[in-house]
């Protein structure tokens, strides 16, 4: 049975996924060329000092992949092709082998946007072409054009911003900040979750090592929680001059719990004698140690990101065979709405609160975040307050369709920074294509319904590159 | 760069939101004309018996509008333009430059349609036009045709409900049914809020408070619970008495815990000696008076609507600074549904329940509301349990689709008895009209693509013409 | 006003919700034909073993369908004429006068399916026709094809499995089994609910007549939890025997508590001497035996089915005049998530855990769900953790595809094992239709808007009828 349908749109064309004129002008007017701030990412600093040269097709697309990994793994793939110590070349097949079962996937767009921009591959990836895709990729992958700082060039970054730990010497941002043949900013995100992060009923030995290492590299013995402060404050002044203005804060459920210095001082005492503490007092201390990071960051009038909702690990086996970030993380179901609200109210009653970004990783959320943002803008700032893009498991069009469609209709999506790739992968930069593309369709449909004035096509036109790149350029102040 | 597109649908033109020929057929030979049962609002009987004058636009569209106040905050608007002491006419020009950032955000469709529909005005709000804008209006505001009543007639208004506490004197809805040149209806709905909140570890000073005014209008002394729902009973009946045949309940948790009218009446003794009571008790206090007043509303045949999940005044500053509703409330992520089941339950059972109404302001609990309604439905009164209309965050053209879609899936549309502003300003009725238009888009698009039968017009037409306004009619008994 | 408008697609036409060619061309070449694998539906094995012939269609629409006894309560309908004693003329005809009310609701679909694939009528049931459609479909089910196992022939039916209860004899099973004239499989399901439903406060009155039986059936005396198991182990592979391959739990919170099995031990002695529990000694036996039910399932090869959510018999008073299962369960919004990790990750550390089928009840979930499959595919089983289609209060047509967009986003919706029933009715084929009509239209869809590239159509082709019939029989192994 052939079937032919000369009506199909061809796939993954010039308008792919523009389906009105005012889309596509949008899009190849305003949106496609603009270059990109890529602000949150976990791309390694190492690499992009050594302008690291992949190995091959299977180094760059599997090696740190999860969202790969998974879908690998639905589909009865064995861990040795995974993560294991099957060669390259199988591991690839492996993946050929999966990538037809992933349609539908955003996995399915973004294997064929990356092979199509970086690569210049038009082709389907799947069995049937897996070895000649193979071996084109790993051919061109020998070309001095395309290593991790070639891959920046090609898809025009303009800033990226990694994510590092206050114990990070950031000896590799100093490299690439040093060295004048390479012109895109590649700046340090200072992630602090190690330092509030305090678990009940154990007795802290995780977090005192942490401590130590914290101590060494900052010179400050922590002997108290003010200790503590000042060791913190120490790398945060650190990281200021390595040009950081972005924090980062990850946490499962959103902590808040009502805590005055002094409990807060005592229950970080008996965490330094290894002594338990109760659900209710670990929440007590995240939350004084949190509030504290917090005002470190408005008083360097930086941006902060706070990342709420995932449950990590889920999987012992996994875990202990493993190890953590090898794709058991999974959405929660937490309530955080009264939590959120209580935290950033203490912040904004003693005027500390520096502009934030909320990141909600379970999507039934999405409608109460893009309205709390309101409760907090305070009229200096525009859009100081920000939802931010569909993250991790949100990170495809549904996602980024919701986020939009949430913070449109509660707040203003004219004033969103924007898209991040939130990735390990140096090619992963078509994720702001895909984004783009689906913010021009969002918008010219709306347009060419009836529902935007076509009249007002500059503000529309400027909502747009606003949207892609100056506001995150105005926003974050790199 | 111009950009013209000829093929695009002008702007919130006559067939607005209105895709396919059916659409256009029900809304504008069923829906369009129907007069406006405004079964929910927050007008002020003063101004409609005193037939209000507006000064100027900003008078009329900023002077109560959180929505608006909202959108200014998050544009980087300074409050003293917002709530503070600028003129009249600055304020209104920072509204003008908000408004451009405020597409895709309904304050976009809203601010457009009122100009049309009320004065006229085709052009686009933004800082190029808003002088002029500002002019025209304020030139029509004078108008003998432009006041309280004059807006109410020039929409069709049939009746309104505005929303009352029970110490209230109703004195202006007298004076508005006195009135024999002025017919449209104007009721008050009962909303004893203030009578059945009972917080937690508190000396329930402002409850107390509003005890003695609740005893002072009523003529009862409230040495007891049973003086309390004396004194209710009262005022319910003054209310009956004036017209009112619907009230409304607000809470933020709904409420459910077990108690025994022995318990209830010792706790509320506790409450008269300014004892602070635990959240378990204090939730058991106010659902054994939500239950009464349930009760009452049962026995004078009215309505009932349940509001609940908003968390308000989440931000100090502002409450201290600014005061309660301006614009600082917020969707809550609170669970619900074992409580709403309890509490209806406990009502049905002894067969008190009257026709209910639930409005849940987190869309994410939709389907499970819509789905709830079914087991109180008692096959007496055709769609008795009524689910609401996008209430507040939801009251857009998502919120209000999201809400149909669970209705019909999960219930009967047919039975649904529509909108209602919710709002305070005289200028909202075109709300009405939007919803009308999308409810005609939703069902004539469903005949249009096969999903519904062209053959039952005539039904599908009385489906219309039932949710914008026969529905409401008989389910209300106004 | 007589309304015509020559565009509108026919209602339910040969390309019902087929909107596009490639949808036209999977539904009608690759899925409309194939067989139905019916893996979960309450029909009652009884009937099909007698080959059941209907009083008349009152019997078979009316006798069982708790959906349209709420649609029915909803329109005002008086009880008698939907369970109680009103003649079934006379009932028929209060549906046929609700109908018109269901537009928009699943039921107006089913309805009307029904009455075409079954009765070959394609008149609309409404008052006007009522009496008419009445006889003609009695004058049918006269016929000696339009049986019970007549209607399963005319839908294609393939398999089919019950749900049973471990006490149940399957004397019905085995005489169809034993019946040569008959080749669709009907095979039990074994639903162990009322072995593990532990409530706490109680004395186990219950619980422990259900004991009773279960020794009685089994030869096994429960003296001890370990007593327990071994007779649920003599059952579970009676039902083996029987063709059982699967496994159905329900439960309305997902229990997870720690707990050992001296514990466990200790506590079902408890409730053998009938000493009731708190919540959570009754969480943690529940946690208990619902992991060794588990552990019989992966022992025995079979797939199980969690369904979780359900909030049942809400209505005090319907259940006490009318019974359970009479339509008055309801969603509910409990959190799940961390117990629904704890428990799979419990029988993954051990390999112990089945193939598994989650079903959420709370569509406002789906994601989370969706996303959770992939933390337990353990790369030996594609497919292993599954997503079930849309369930009970989602069993339509943005039930299923949200389903489907959630499971398409976050996992392989192409090793998806598709639709199932959950009906008592012998006329529920057709839903299977509407869900093959959907999938080809969202798949059909994707193509020819070049989402999903033409060239791969013999991949989408499989995909399709992988979801419609072989993943399934390639999954449950029957």
């Amino acid at each position: 049975m052939t079937y032919v349908n000369h009506h199909a749109v061809p796939f993954m064309d010039r308008d792919f996924l523009l389906t009105t004129p005012t889309a596509r002008h949008l899009y190849h007017d305003v949106a496609a060329s603009l270059p990109i701030i890529d602000y949150h990412c976990h791309l390694s600093p190492e690499m992009i000092a050594r302008d690291h040269q992949f190995a091959n097709i299977t180094e760059l697309w599997l090696g740190g992949d999860h969202y790969k990994w998974r879908a690998m793994r639905a589909n009865g793939v064995e861990e040795r092709f995974i993560t294991g110590d099957a060669s390259d070349r199988d591991k690839f097949m492996m993946w050929a082998e999966t990538v037809p079962y992933t349609m539908r996937n955003p996995l399915y767009h973004w294997t064929h946007m990356e092979l199509r921009s970086a690569f210049g591959i038009e082709d389907i990836l799947s069995p049937d072409t897996a070895a000649d895709i193979y071996d084109r990729c790993n051919e061109q992958l020998r070309r001095p054009d395309m290593t991790a700082r070639g891959l920046m060039r090609k898809y025009g970054v303009e800033v990226v911003c990694t994510t590092d730990d206050p114990v990070d010497s950031l000896e590799y941002h100093l490299q690439i900040a040093a060295d004048p043949t390479f012109d895109i900013k590649v700046l340090p995100t200072w992630r602090p979750d190690k330092a509030m992060t305090i678990s009940s009923g154990t007795d802290h030995a995780d977090y005192l090592a942490y401590l130590r290492k914290l101590s060494e590299v900052s010179g400050v013995e922590i002997r108290s929680l003010a200790d503590l402060y000042a060791a913190l404050r120490v790398r945060h002044d650190f990281f200021h001059e390595a040009g950081c203005r972005l924090a980062d804060h990850g946490v499962t459920r959103f902590p808040f719990a009502h805590v005055t210095t002094e409990e807060a001082s005592t229950l970080f005492d008996s965490v330094l004698r290894g002594e338990p503490l109760t659900a209710h007092e670990a929440e007590q201390l995240t939350t004084a140690i949190f509030l504290e990071l917090c005002r470190m960051n408005h008083a360097s009038d930086w941006a902060q990101q706070f990342h709420f909702g995932p449950m990590r690990n889920v999987n012992t086996r996994a875990r202990l065979s493993l190890g953590p970030d090898t794709g058991f993380d999974t959405i929660g179901d937490f309530r955080a709405a009264e939590s959120i609200a209580a935290f950033l109210d203490t912040l904004d009653r003693d005027d500390t609160l520096a502009r934030t970004i909320l990141y909600n990783l379970n999507p039934a959320d999405n409608t109460w975040v893009a309205a709390m943002l309101a409760n907090f803008q305070d009229g200096r700032i525009p859009g100081k307050i920000q939802m931010g893009s569909g993250w991790w498991f949100n990170d495809q069009l549904d996602g980024m369709r919701h986020q939009m469609e949430a913070l449109s209709l509660q707040g203003l999506l004219s004033r969103f920074v924007g898209m991040l790739t939130d990735s390990r992968s140096f090619l992963s930069y078509p994720r702001h294509d895909y984004f783009r593309r689906l913010l021009c369709e969002i918008i010219g449909r709306d347009v060419d319904s009836g529902m935007l004035p076509v009249s007002e096509m500059p503000r529309i036109e400027r909502m747009v590159s606003d949207i892609c790149h100056d506001n995150a350029a105005r926003y974050f102040r790199f």
